[in-house]
């Protein structure tokens, strides 16, 4: 069967890098699709390679490559991963009462524009439950009280688990993770805020932008880290605003930006886009 | 000599106030060439009126206005005031060392796309002299250390109120105004903020927005209060980066947000298309 | 019952309308809500105002509003129509196969985003009734071949009259419509054409806009009328694309926009904010 | 002295490209300061790079480096150039009456924002002369009519040679160039059309697009050739107009649009960044 590898490198930069891969590759027969790479102020490499598999003419078997590539990796000391573009990710989404940016991920999802299996919907609560299944996805309800936070969180894990879930999509779940949920999931748990953060971290960032008088809304994707809405932001955008808009409607009209702003980082991050440095992200697009 | 009359009012809402305002207009053969009007989430009513003058069959002279709108503003509890359009108003422009937002402003003055007197520009630097005189406006040297802020304050309002000045421009000033200084302008210092407030109050927004990894970077121009970048925002933009940009880009991108924000916001400000809500301000673009 | 009414009004500029029609407001004890209004070139005369209906003190019942407001609107020659807020438009959907216009109106509508009821949807195509069904929502596939164009349309025609149908919405119907079906619903039939006319009219915008090599495509929301693609705009948007996007990445980008596009227009005929104006719209938002 | 060399390479697609091209700057001690490549539907191969000068490792010199690339060029087909970063461009502009383009060119170039020189500036009005003087820039005033065309370009074209120009920006220039003026700066002329092209080819744009009743307006920067706006389109932006906006104020707001789209063209341009590809262009950002 037919596929390409995708190739995500980071490590520090050095004169002759792109020279090494790119004639790793080439040393097996394989076809660069694409190569994109960045070199950050502080001296950091990234890349993205893109190279037909098997089927096309790359010398390299899908079992092979980890050990062709391994001493090349060592010698310039690589963070490296290599994924297979038949094989895509498993994405969870957890929502709770808001149904636009679900719908909208069903959506993309039904219609194959996002490359990813959806096995299972996960909510704490159950209103959301016909439009998920007329989708013929299971739903699964565990709702959560304060008491039972971690008891919860412990069953959405095993859930994930039992899925085997490469990815978690928050849109909209409403619920704070808790830092041992976190780990489990580093760099794999994106976050759709309802503000153009740094502005507006926390609860009902809606009402706070309209007393501000902000002439701007926006929304942001961020992969989740410990810290509340502090982790890499992959994609804001915003819109124009104006003194007619009230809570309600800034309600309204953030909720488009919110599920374009998610729909568009999970695209990125299921097609190996995204690569984390710091504080930071690097988007290939 | 022909000119319009521009009639802003605000006070609590009330049935019957447009009738009874425009009703006053047609008493005295008015023409209402624009007519905006706004009713705020708290019950405030704002409205701003543009109607043609004396020489274009308003029965009331110049100097009578005040003296026949007085009842009906009393009866209603208006804050009101009237302008009109062949007196522009006298705009004073203070910077520092960056040009960008200034040479703006200079070009829009020069082409008349802003309807204003520009008889000074202050400056507590002399680098921009040259290309201010080239338009034929005074520049007045100001400079300021930390030990003589308050007597070159003093001398700056001296030079604005020897030229009968009504809108004071921050562009790029980089000073911190005391609450003195701004009282003797209030709602009459705009001040351009090269971020998208709320986020990145006070000093080094950009460096800080790339230290935050944010996808999108902004400016916004607000009036001035005692409280550092927290005045009634009036106008705010934005623009995409990547993770390319470094601090030097944003800088160079922000700039051309910058100065069409503040250039925009001096323009309603001047068309007396901006009202203050408490914390927020109405626009009637 | 509470509600309110809109009463949209045009007619040539006069010297003392606004004040004419908010003092026949005020004399029936109404209160405004809102009131826009506009003056063209041209020197036509553009009003829309919303007013609380009985309920909340209008003197005049529905039934009697017409015959209180004839004579004003005969002395200034005006065209005019009053609406209700308890009785939303009808609206039918045509589409063919495409479905991300659909399904983000069918979103709407059952978030109640859109104040419309929604009796039908028609097809030429079979694809699309489980989804719609779904929604319970009422299918009508009404095959069409070149032969039996008349016909299919006569059948068209027939189920929105039994439906009682104020808004036929076009939502990628991919047929075009004959000038008896067009007269049959004047300024009532609105399309999305995936372009940003009056660039790329006709059939395979994204294609040709892809071997043009513009930087930027769009979608136009427009009333239907007899000539292809050169109805009255409604709502226009664009998005910036690059070189590496091929013909498909228009296609899916250009999705997202049209539907946001056509969400908007269909919104702001249903909130009555459209008023046509020769061969333009006026929209007050 | 220390410079960097920009490497931009058009060929055939090919396997093992990246790694030959990468080798050699590998082979010869160059260090990549940045790599970007892009193969288009058609099998092309487009790629940029930027590589580290003399003083920082290359081990060819500025002139050897033609000879030593020679074979692989021949061997790959490819079309390529090599600039650098310590020889800017020589811009000479050429404008009209409008001045909005112009300065915006100006303070740029002052305040180093575009890698140029600016040797001229030309225009068939005396109008900006004492702009322009303002800034130290030489300003050839040739005027032309309907009967000293032929005569008036082959005057431009000297000026242009003796200048040693490199590229010839057209600021709203508003004359239309000879097919054998344009043959003698090949995709070195930009021009800035004032619309979203393909809509409202030729003149008047503005006016056009306001009888269209259009709700976005545009402006696009391409390279002249000898069908009349119809060049490879380098960038293109766009913003909102309502029905408020007259004429004047699309130009006013268009104006806006034009310089920064041009300025974004040009500095693109400049650093070599675009590349032709029929009648599209490669645009590495």
């Amino acid at each position: 069967m037919s596929y390409n590898l995708r190739l995500l490198i980071s490590c520090p930069d050095r004169r002759g890098l792109i020279a090494a891969i790119s004639s790793f590759v080439s040393l097996h027969d394989g076809n660069i699709l694409s190569a994109d790479q960045f070199v950050s102020d502080s001296g950091s490499f990234f890349m993205r390679l893109e190279i037909e598999g098997e089927g096309n003419g790359f010398g390299l078997a899908r079992e092979e490559f980890g050990g062709a590539f391994a001493p090349l990796a060592r010698r310039y000391g690589m963070d490296w991963r290599v994924t297979h573009t038949d094989r895509p990710k498993r994405m969870a989404v957890l929502v709770s009462k808001y149904d636009h940016c679900l719908i909208d991920l069903l959506w993309r999802w039904e219609s194959r524009d996002l490359e990813a299996e959806l096995p299972v919907v996960i909510s704490n609560h159950d209103d959301l439950r016909s439009r998920v299944e007329s989708y013929g996805i299971p739903y699964v309800h565990l709702p959560v009280t304060k008491g039972t936070k971690a008891e919860q969180e412990a069953k959405v894990l095993e859930v994930l688990g039992s899925h085997a879930v490469d990815l978690v999509v928050l849109a909209r779940y409403m619920q704070i993770l808790s830092p041992d949920f976190v780990a489990a999931y580093p760099e794999r748990i994106i976050n759709i805020h309802h503000s153009f953060l740094p502005a507006f971290v926390g609860a009902e960032p809606y009402r706070r932008a309209h007393e501000r008088g902000v002439k701007m809304i926006g929304a942001t994707a961020h992969y989740v880290t410990d810290e509340l809405d502090a982790g890499q932001i992959i994609h804001q955008d915003v819109a124009h605003v104006t003194h007619r808009h009230g809570v309600g409607d800034l309600v309204r009209l953030g909720g488009e930006i919110e599920r374009r702003v998610l729909a568009r980082a999970v695209r990125w991050h299921l097609e190996d886009r995204v690569l984390v440095d710091g504080d930071r992200t690097v988007v290939f697009e």
